[in-house]
């Protein structure tokens, strides 16, 4: 008996029933709206607070509101979801769990860092293909100011940042995965292992992840046989300048260029020198809001065709480094394709 | 075209495939060895650091421990198994992260607070039964010292605990679902709505998760039209006494009376009285410890058939609690069920 006959290699599977992507929502924070990518947001807000009292009460409204203006878009109601998986940066997912609270879905929590959605939308995409739901919401959020404290200094310190210090995204991103409908399809999901290479700086996690993104992407193309030839984009998740360049030259090393297609989410969203975020940016936020909002909306223009979503995490806490642990990275990968027409929500 | 053929009412799958649970391994600290179950679980530690210089890194070591003998016990290695389910109660995971670095299997991290353990059987078996694996591991920790210090107070400072309080399991457990093997399989897979009802003493973790279990078994019952009659056991995770009370009466609320078959993981597990633990157990290691120990032990006797696991989630955070946040929970259910000879690891 053939049991795991829809697993290719180790770490991928090929997806017979493809699931549709047919909505995103992207919201984001005023200073990743001023940023290179600012056209390409469903919503930005005017204040990072969203009119809420704390910084992790805005969060949570964030994605809330980017579940259910996924759901809204595609014509849809709370009822017609089966499941949502969700995770963020906060700790015990405090803004997915709230966030929940007042949506009438089966909730599935994840964590992965910043690898949260790429690990999401491939957990969405096993159980849509494998025929158990119609259709699964796939979110996660991150936001600066709550990432700060929680995990390095309240802003109030003025601590000062480190040179290769990222800035974590404001932000909330939020697809529909779907049976029909014509629109960008998950065709592959490789799952990442934990890699860790002994980095302990806390404030160098494009250093700290990069050898897993790595390995996913060896992975994906050894399981595979593609190729980075088979992508119009690779993209890591929140690498950073520092990750992204550890990451191309890796790669290198073990036979594989990806320089002319690889982007990193992180060191894209912001104009780094203007917007003084350093290495680039990071968060859950990050790939989720760059994924939903730019890479989305590029395919819906044929822009891009295949699109190799690697989302990056680091999975330190603030015990872990105070104990003096180094830092664990994972990467999760989901293909993405389309060469189709004009789904909904397209003009 | 049918899609989501496998989904029956809301909230539940049944499973045409039930993954078999070949092998499990229940790990606890002194306190859980010296209660009424001591002689279910596998190994129980003579010192709760488990000769670790930090109670994170000991419960590190205990969900590390618990994967490799499951997977030894099996007779397989670390590249036989598809994935790692895994999640815990540490800030960012860290318990599952740190443990899987050492582990060379695709990781997927989860996160339900103590709704973990059936949060990953559930994803691992509808993984299983869709055919995206041979071989998964679900597994869960947690470390009453490491807790209560992330969640409550250090114990240096000798806190006096509530009458409803729960005492944190110090304890990891382990299964390894695969599709041949004449074991427990697991045959329904409901999925929890999270639900808060308003309570915001984070002492009382047993009646802010209670009507997420209500919630969960009458829609498992809905969804199947099963009854408590279907069930050799109906077991919550962690409700304690109070939760417990609770449950059992909004349920005869709801026309379903499951008080002869029920059982609260966290009522059993210790001697309340003479171990001091107020209102009983709690988190994410004790339905796992109990599960993997003590009933899959009593099925592989024959002593039970059919059980209904429930393990329940309290998902605030310290941060959520000081904002004046309530206490959302959530529930998830896996049926496991048994009616034949003897697997591995039996006598």
């Amino acid at each position: 008996m053939k049991n795991a006959h829809k697993k290719i290699g180790k770490q991928t599977v090929k997806l017979d029933n493809p699931p549709k992507i047919i909505c995103t929502t992207s919201i984001v924070g005023p200073k990743e709206g001023d940023g290179p990518l600012k056209d390409y947001f469903d919503i930005i807000l005017s204040d990072d607070t969203n009119g809420k009292e704390t910084f992790e009460k805005a969060e949570t409204s964030m994605m809330y509101t980017a579940i259910k203006e996924t759901i809204e878009k595609a014509g849809l109601n709370e009822e017609d979801i089966d499941y949502l998986f969700a995770g963020d940066l906060l700790n015990q997912l405090a803004s997915s769990s709230f966030a929940a609270r007042d949506i009438n879905i089966p909730f599935v929590g994840l964590y992965g860092a910043c690898s949260t959605m790429a690990e999401s939308i491939g957990l969405a995409s096993l159980i849509m293909d494998g025929g158990y739901a119609e259709n699964v919401i796939a979110a996660t959020s991150s936001h600066f100011s709550a990432a700060e404290r929680q995990f390095r200094f309240p802003l109030e310190y003025g601590s000062q940042r480190s040179e290769v210090a990222q800035w974590t995204v404001t932000g909330a991103g939020a697809m529909l995965l779907t049976h029909s409908g014509n629109s960008p399809a998950v065709t592959y999901v490789t799952t990442g292992l934990v890699k860790d290479y002994g980095i302990k700086d806390a404030s160098n996690m494009g250093a700290a992840m990069a050898p897993a993104a790595v390995d996913t992407i060896y992975r994906h193309f050894q399981d595979t046989g593609r190729t980075p030839q088979d992508y119009d984009i690779i993209a890591t998740g929140d690498l950073g300048l520092v990750g992204k360049e550890i990451t191309s030259k890796l790669l290198l090393e073990y036979g594989y260029d990806i320089r002319d297609v690889y982007v990193d989410c992180g060191s894209v969203i912001y104009d780094n020198e203007r917007q003084k975020t350093n290495s680039g940016a990071s968060g859950c936020g990050c790939s989720a809001v760059v994924t939903c909002g730019y890479f989305y909306k590029k395919m819906l223009k044929g822009e891009i065709k295949r699109l190799l979503l690697v989302s990056t995490g680091a999975l330190m806490s603030t015990t872990t480094s105070l104990q003096g642990e180094s830092i664990p990275g994972i990467a999760h990968a989901v293909a993405i394709e389309y060469d189709g027409k004009l789904p909904c929500g397209s003009d």
